[in-house]
């Protein structure tokens, strides 16, 4: 069994940006990274070879959809998730708080854990951190996260401290309740809200347990992006240097540019995805909505500068006639640009990390954005 | 500009089967074949990789969806139908009169053609034997079918008799309305209901005008299996051993093997790809509903005995899982199953009827599906 490491490779000289490798026990993923999110077992819309295809190192699965269904001990005996959804490359698999948490009405939470009703038939469940872990390791996953809340935003200072202390708790509850010699990495969630005192109090806590890498949860949930900046200003120089740092859920082109600048090795969220089925592109020069009428007739592949295989074989007129027609290939095409688009924005970061001009890449991101206001 | 041609390679010694050959001027097509049906520009939830590795020689589109959204024009503006899906082998485009007629209320029908009402917004077209041509020309397609009434079952006598004299007037329209030179070939549609007399009739009219190839249509409109098998037994004799022959909308794959049987050359039908949208799986044992809770577990493929990329990759359990959560990729991979079913048993033909043991093949195709009377 491989252990887990983290190489920290590069720094940039003119900002926090980390280039690094992490070794999992299904091999190497190359950061700053990008993680598309499969949540019932399949990125949406894509094959597992077109990930590849795209350079997708490492995928998301979430606990709480594939404990409902079709429910882990089910996945666990036909060979794990890798095997189920026919991906031999790392997964990382959140713990579930997430989608519980925002049940509402639906879920009430002690001390032990979360009492929730199935989003799907109303039946009851109770996920705790002991049985996050049993079902993350039932599923097989490289990358394994602690069971939290994800506090909302706005909340009171005084929940935001009870939540967080709680948290903590459970992050030691998780720590324990690994199987040893598994060979998952584990990683702890810093929470604290907006409050950078409860921060790094919850950083404190998670360094005294001691976990593979830490996360920052909690951010991209409604705040303006300069107060999840200002958090990230005020965390993450106070995590370790030489664990890799995942900034959950997050977020734009822009939000992963300047979490890469602040010292960020990983992100993950719905937004290439979601976006690619209501026909929302991401390209070089800002958002296209291929919906819009004035695409009609368009030649041009949705980003000329674009290497993609959309990009390559279709017109902007051809998929706006897609979306129109509600045919599945748009979520197809659109999905696969869009994750293109991330995954070589995250390989561009890379590539100048690598080279030493991370800062001129930066540059050239947002110049390239203003120099087509009109992108959406 | 290569012309059309079909040349008759083989033929079984026990039945009407026959193996031929197209040349087009985008190249051969082997017949046997089922052609895929790409309705709005696309073969619902396959990529044209996709279709071009299970081994799709040609596929359908509609001219009445294609001339409404997103307009001939602006499709031959792009550089035609082939370019704006990504498309090089042939194209098979229908009339157009499928669609129109069963508009109902919203069609009125005279000498001239047919004005109706757009199923997405209500606006008021025409289409006429003229048009038609136009229409398909401009989208490119290598085979363009004559404008015509496929006549509902049951109808009286008279109307099938009026009917199919009016669709052979308008045939002697479609070929007095074609390109020359345009390198298209234009096949006839014999119509006469489920009358032996009103058929041949029909027949001599359209030899008597001289088609590159000949369908039937009408088809697979309500009538049993039998009815159907009766009509090609009466019709297909009648026409010229040297020119392809088509059934139009036909069929399961049983449809397949008895049409083959009774000299059938070319056949296209939604039933692969919308019965996989729906979960329904065709196998070499029989119909295979994947929804059902017997397979909520089941670590096999669809047909342990398919080579596709599905069968290679997938189990039951996987595929009912995502046909249960709605994921986009329930469609895909079923599609590519079904197409791969559908496009295999045609292969298996060919190869048969090239064997010389067509008679074989057939006994072994029903033996199989007996042996399995528990598919569906
Ligand atoms: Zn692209
Ligand atoms: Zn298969």
């Amino acid at each position: 069994m491989t252990e887990f490491t983290f190489d920290l490779l590069a720094t940039d000289s003119g900002s926090a940006a980390r280039r690094g490798r992490m070794t999992t026990r299904r091999g190497l993923i190359e950061t700053p990274i990008f993680m598309p999110v499969g949540t019932q077992g399949t990125v949406k819309a894509m094959l597992p070879e077109a990930l590849k295809e795209i350079g997708a190192q490492i995928i998301l699965g979430n606990t709480y959809h594939l404990f409902l269904r079709p429910g882990h001990e089910l996945i666990r005996n036909l060979g794990g998730l890798h095997r189920f959804m026919n991906w031999d490359r790392p997964i990382l698999t959140d713990s579930g708080g997430f989608q519980v948490f925002s049940l509402g009405a639906l879920r009430k939470i002690d001390e032990e854990g979360v009492r929730f009703q199935s989003h799907l038939d109303g039946s009851s469940h109770v996920l705790s951190p002991e049985s996050s872990i049993a079902v993350q390791e039932a599923l097989g996953a490289d990358i394994i996260m602690a069971f939290d809340e994800c506090i909302p935003y706005p909340a009171s200072r005084e929940y935001v401290a009870e939540s967080t202390a709680r948290s903590g708790r459970w992050a030691r509850r998780c720590k324990l309740a690994r199987s040893q010699g598994d060979g998952a990495a584990l990683f702890g969630i810093v929470q604290g809200g907006m409050h950078p005192d409860l921060r790094a109090g919850s950083v404190n806590e998670l360094l005294e347990i001691g976990f593979e890498g830490y996360a920052i949860g909690g951010l991209s949930v409604g705040e303006e992006a300069a107060l999840m900046y200002e958090v990230m200003d005020n965390t993450l120089p106070l995590l370790p240097r030489d664990r890799p740092r995942y900034v959950m859920g997050v977020g734009t082109p822009e939000n992963l540019i300047e979490g890469v600048s602040r010292g960020v090795d990983m992100f993950d969220c719905v937004m290439p995805t979601r976006n690619a089925r209501n026909g929302v592109l991401f390209t070089s020069f800002g958002k296209v909505s291929i919906k819009q009428a004035r695409y009609l007739a368009d030649p041009l592949p949705v980003d000329p500068d674009c290497s993609c295989y959309v990009c390559g074989n279709y017109s902007r007129a051809y998929l706006r006639h897609l979306y129109q027609s509600n045919e599945i290939l748009s979520s197809v095409l659109n999905t696969h640009h869009n994750l293109h688009y991330y995954l070589g924005l995250m390989q561009g970061v890379r590539d100048a990390l690598d080279g030493g001009r991370f800062g001129e890449f930066k540059k050239d991101f947002y110049r390239k954005r203003a120099d087509n206001p009109s992108g959406t």
